[in-house]
């Protein structure tokens, strides 16, 4: 997706061999016309598929499924919740997420209520690496005996084997923008 | 606000005497047309104030945030940061925030470079019960020498102090709903 490619190249800075930090446009400062843009974006790429809820993980997947959410209509965004959450109670779907970025172990949950049975999801996150997060919500998806239709996220780190994994187990994930590598802090795109 | 208030009264749990529980709709499960129509009702109330970027605090605090940013005409959105992040990097401003939810402190952080000196700021959050994010994101503001036009949250615990002390301060506060006092399970709303 050209605005979002040309965000990175102006905005994005590459840290060391892996990090990619886009946090003045989308994990920390929003850029709210380009957050709606990708949205519309992700739209555009499954809009032949029926898609009754957006599933996300908190916090930096929010505002992309939202905008996602809006361009399909204003259907429903569940977004996962890391931790023990005293206000989510016990009746919730969980799995394990190991999150490079914090380098620790989260349980992701979600409450059973918020995903009937058949649901057909569309799971939108920021950022697609390991694929540690998307695997996570595919368990739980699994777990509410949902339909998941695809995946979008906003980077992928193509130098790294989650999306490759995931696209091999027939998920059909679409990146808005690919990381090929960094180099002296040069993030080197895809076309 | 119309809307939200029949949201709370068909869908908003209480439990105790002071715990509102409304994540069917706002903060795990979003409702992005209500979410939408808040974000225009925010926009309504200060649509004479300049305003260069909503601040709010992650994760439930990011849609409502976004959807305003958006009634702005696509003006940025700065969440701030729980907890370490390896991500955010030293150059930020703190304060120490007590989450009565989930019993602790945390640390909220915003890069400094996010809130440029003199920046007019609108702070948008979910809930406002004894006004410790609002103080923290104050705290923030003032670290950066920018200019609170005031505060927007979703729900008012109208019987916890946080609303009356803000107010005290001079902080314009809108509040889209206001709790009176939870009862037998049963939320009592303001008119």
């Amino acid at each position: 997706m050209k605005e979002l490619v040309e965000a990175i190249r102006r905005e994005g800075v590459g840290i060391g061999t892996d990090v990619v930090k886009v946090d003045s446009f989308l994990n920390h400062r929003i850029d709210v016309a380009l957050s709606t843009s990708m949205g519309q974006e992700i739209h555009r790429y499954f809009q032949n598929k029926t898609v009754d809820v957006i599933l996300t993980v908190e916090a930096s997947g929010i505002a992309v499924a939202l905008t996602t959410a809006q361009a399909f209509g204003n259907i429903p965004v569940v977004f996962a919740k890391k931790g023990d959450h005293i206000n989510v109670g016990h009746d919730v779907y969980t799995a394990d997420v190991y999150s490079f970025t914090h380098q620790k172990m989260n349980t992701i949950r979600v409450s059973r209520k918020y995903l009937p049975e058949k649901s057909r999801i569309l799971i939108v996150d920021d950022f697609l690496a390991n694929g540690e997060a998307i695997e996570g919500l595919l368990s739980i998806a699994r777990q509410a005996r949902c339909e998941v239709v695809g995946a979008a996220v906003c980077v992928e780190k193509g130098f790294q084997d989650g999306g490759k994994r995931l696209r091999a187990e027939g998920l059909d994930v679409l990146s808005l923008s690919t990381v090929q590598a960094i180099e002296d802090g040069k993030i080197i795109l895809s076309e």
